[in-house]
């Protein structure tokens, strides 16, 4: 790692995700916001999208065809799903991306035409992607030029699941998540029921066993699982703007218990700087994480015998995307993984 | 059922359960609010404790020493838990009760130590209480002195359940209830975790595998399931204040499949004036129930083959507790059971 | 008033005053309601566009050009600003019309132009328009064909300085408005501002100085005040719902005190069914007449001489707009005022 | 500046001003926690009073007496009002304090017996206090051993009026403040009316012309204002955690207008690191400083002739609070002003 600064370009910055990793970036050592993409703002500057980075020094907002590339060495990705495929495919060999959105996160091309609707534009790209959990997957992140971030829910699910799957300490059927998002979830796209008249006071559930984050759950859970797994997956929006929290209701393997649960999570994670175990008794809480990219997990033993259930939360804008993009950033470029995300949780 | 007004004595009058009473039988044509009691509030007029209702002509808040029972034809209770039990013991026989409170749901006395921490101090009377979830046992409430209305999570869980247990659809085992409430259902009295700066834009679990509200469901499925049912039971906290939704997943008997489970509850529900049975692909929302006595119920069939998804939602005040104690109340004096009920959700 | 229900077309069903109207009348005794209309959702059910009255056996929505006025005796309007005018100046002279739009409120052709930026379509009508105050006009609205309900914030703000300068208690020099409006002030639209994810959480002023009320407030305390005034009028936008707030800043005339402001207002009021006057000391909170058609009042000595605080509070969708355009249907059709209004206030 | 770290006690670190305080010192690169006192949790873990922080190496709480304060270069007192004085005057004389408490900030003995209702304990010190609103008074900070940080109100009112009062583009008579603050301006106390269940989804004023932040900010603006000022101050509870906005009503000295108010505070702070003077028709939105130490300010012209409305907005615990005594921490140690405050706002 050289004293130079790495020139990075952030495409969608109008957005949550793109805008986020802009509020860590700017405070970033080693970065250098030089380019800044928003396809219906181009020509505004970031101020008037978004007022509370009025302070700061960025470059102004432009379509993606006026970006020079050539001085770029890395790409972060905000753009809607499906538009990422071709203009990803395009950047020049010398830039590595980020990417935020959900367009290399399936490695199999049919299942992400049944997911998304439409087959993949990108097909080799989508090949050589990594999975851009970066506890599960820091070594082949660190040699990749592509990174697919996972999406929020599939975050906290497999920060919670896969070593307890991997250690084969739960079963691999019959996981049952129950899930709960803030709306920032929902993007900022206008839609009626993210309206604050409509999703404040109010909670309900929404893409029962449909949500496009499942077949990223189930790819990921299979890995480690070592046989094909498939997961009830229920999402419910919250009337809160950040946090996401996952309850999963797991059965245990054979003589395990939850505290063996809990002691093969603190084990796994014991070195990771973000990873949080919570002692018996204590229970996740989306404020405490709120504005940080820490993700508490706490595991409790349930009445039924046989099952436990495990809570993991995360900010999703955070730990659940940008945040996470930023870490993935540091290990492909060599910078100390926590630069740039040692913001502590902001409660309340 | 005469013209004369039933003279109702409300006990609790200060706190959310019993000051939401109030509201609904304000406007109850035959209902004459006779006493209100509030022991440490005693003396102050209503308008001080809920200035909400300081434009109606309420009895002045007394301790329960001070309230003749000779002309009082009803009580209904909103003290704390354990609290109720020798007051109520006490009431003349001339006086029918509707008892918010837990203190008469559990018709054990061993589990009803085991889950309060303390014996039962009104054993005989105990005996005699009706389970007060109307639509399921409207007969028996009809003819008994005393009921003890549901807590807030079993109404909704019994009100999804109960029907499709009853119809052999869906699995007595492994049963799994993923719950959210509004920040009501944790009372008036002042804790730290229910303040808006540590409730608000947070969600957390909490009482999981050992909420009080467990064994209560299980008491009320075991009669309907015909064996011993044991439940997974999973409150988290929502930062909204009314509102409540319970997530219900359940094994599928041999068979049956989500379709049916949505048209066992239609059937069975059909003619119940507060129970809404959401067509397919339509998704329950607690805003959609707000302030209402309603109960609305979607069904959903799951990924993983042989289970589905029931979800509920009420107003945990209104059906949840003061709404159901009103619409017992009406059934217990023969008046029309939607009289004083009649106010439609309020959305937004 | 004979017991023939009266047959009411509400144009608009789709916003929050057109479903708020429908939710108070569809309880009222002698409303049947005949016709909905919704543009972008003719065809559909109500159900769809507003499930918390998917229980009610409603008419289906419509275009406007698919509704037979013929049987029609009323019409609410809750069309978009500017819309309105000319569809109410078709409508058959055998129907009486409560418009909740901004369209026949200012008297002055000309600062309609200057304010809605387009000439008045229907001069002849605004001209007989009645200003729908209903405790300030009624007599009026008793006689005329077409009323026009206030704005949200010219109803908090009439009703708490109203009857202060018509008493010649404040001076009608340096009235300052500090307004606080729920997000449902809004509408319905979908504007980014309004977002759950951007309203949330956070509290901004918009409009300063040039809000559309501001002409409005000034037009009504003109008539009483006797001679031009002119307001200051800051709006904020509250992260709530439902709620209004004014905080009106006043100098006193000479001799009068705070304690005159409260008993002039109290005296005023004394036999209105929705009007409230606190009791010294006693702070308005939009928590307080939240679902009612209440207005809290209350007034305040300030620290520098000469000058009080009146601050009044209402539900901007109830006595703010649909819970008015109720009472004054309730005064045109000579049917008890009260009626269809009865509902108290929901705290919490 | 040397590299030693500077050892720091907080004092009351089971608030949130204290806990404020932590989550930006944790992370300053000259500052060691050396001491945590609170007096109802010693013994404690911080992770058991603040789960947020639990992720940090901190000393366990503590009672006041057990802090060995020999090795303490700096105390910061988040101590609830009138408890600090007697504490304050026996810490040893090397010790430099920043206190975030009321105690210190008036400097008329009566005035503070006024407002706080019993006699100032600790006169000869609060003398020499020096009042810590960093950009109106640095030279002086610096050079001072105690600095008494100014209410959250203060610091918006004062920030947006001083400049103004002292450049006499305004009239020091008549300037009306209307206030609003999140709920954790109400402190961590259980209070019944800052529950998630009573403050939420409402709108209120309280200590209105009461409010004991109006000496403090007559006093100031007295200071630079050459005269007695008096102010109107009307503060309003607003449901969120964070963030505070201040709209003054103020009168525009002779041939002054707006933009001459808007280009005075530009000028007045254009080399402030945390002071944003928002362009023309920009409105401010708390939503937009929350978690930063910056303060955001617009101008705008009235309708009124010769008014015009000031608003500032803070994030009450950081630059009302928390912030400003780490700003007023790094003047006194000469280390960089923006030393461990440069985190941006966190939007949404």
């Amino acid at each position: 790692m050289t004293d130079k600064k790495i020139n990075t370009c952030v495409l969608g910055a109008s957005g949550y995700t793109g805008s986020d990793f802009i509020r860590l970036a700017a405070r970033h050592s080693h970065i250098n916001i030089s380019a800044l993409t928003a396809h219906s703002h181009a020509g505004k500057e970031m101020a008037e999208v978004f007022p509370h980075l009025a302070t700061l020094d960025l470059p102004r907002l432009t379509t993606l065809d006026e970006v020079d590339f050539s001085g770029i060495d890395a790409v972060v990705c905000g753009l809607p799903h499906g538009t990422t495929q071709k203009i990803i495919a395009e950047l020049p060999d010398t830039v590595k991306i980020i990417d935020m959105s959900a367009d290399f996160r399936l490695r199999d091309a049919q299942t992400y035409e049944q997911t998304y609707g439409k087959p993949h534009q990108a097909n080799e790209l989508q090949k050589s992607a990594v999975y851009g959990l970066t506890e599960l997957n820091r070594a082949d992140i660190k040699n990749t030029r592509l990174v697919a971030c996972p999406g929020c829910y599939p975050t906290a699910v497999l920060l919670a699941l896969s070593p307890l799957l991997g250690s084969e300490v739960i079963s691999p059927d019959d996981i049952i998540i129950d899930a709960k998002s803030g709306v920032t979830g929902a993007g900022r796209g206008l839609k009626q029921n993210t309206l604050f008249s409509e999703a404040g006071e109010g909670l309900s559930a929404y893409g029962v066993a449909v949500h496009r984050h499942s077949p990223e759950i189930e790819q990921e859970l299979t890995k480690v699982g070592g046989l094909d797994v498939m997961v009830n997956f229920t999402p419910h929006l919250v009337p809160m703007s950040r946090g996401e929290l996952v309850t999963c209701h797991v059965r245990l393997a054979d003589d395990a218990s939850a505290d063996d649960l809990r002691s093969t999570l603190g084990t796994h994670y014991k070195n990771e700087p973000f990873m949080h175990i919570l002692p018996q008794n204590t229970y996740p809480a989306t404020q405490h994480v709120r504005g940080s990219n820490q993700c508490h997990i706490g595991v409790f033993g349930d009445r039924i015998s046989g099952r436990a259930i495990v809570i993991a939360v995360i900010d999703n804008l955070v730990k659940g995307s940008a945040g996470q993009a930023l870490q993935n950033f540091n290990v492909m470029f060599g910078i100390e993984e926590t630069t740039g995300l040692e913001q502590l949780p902001m409660f309340p």
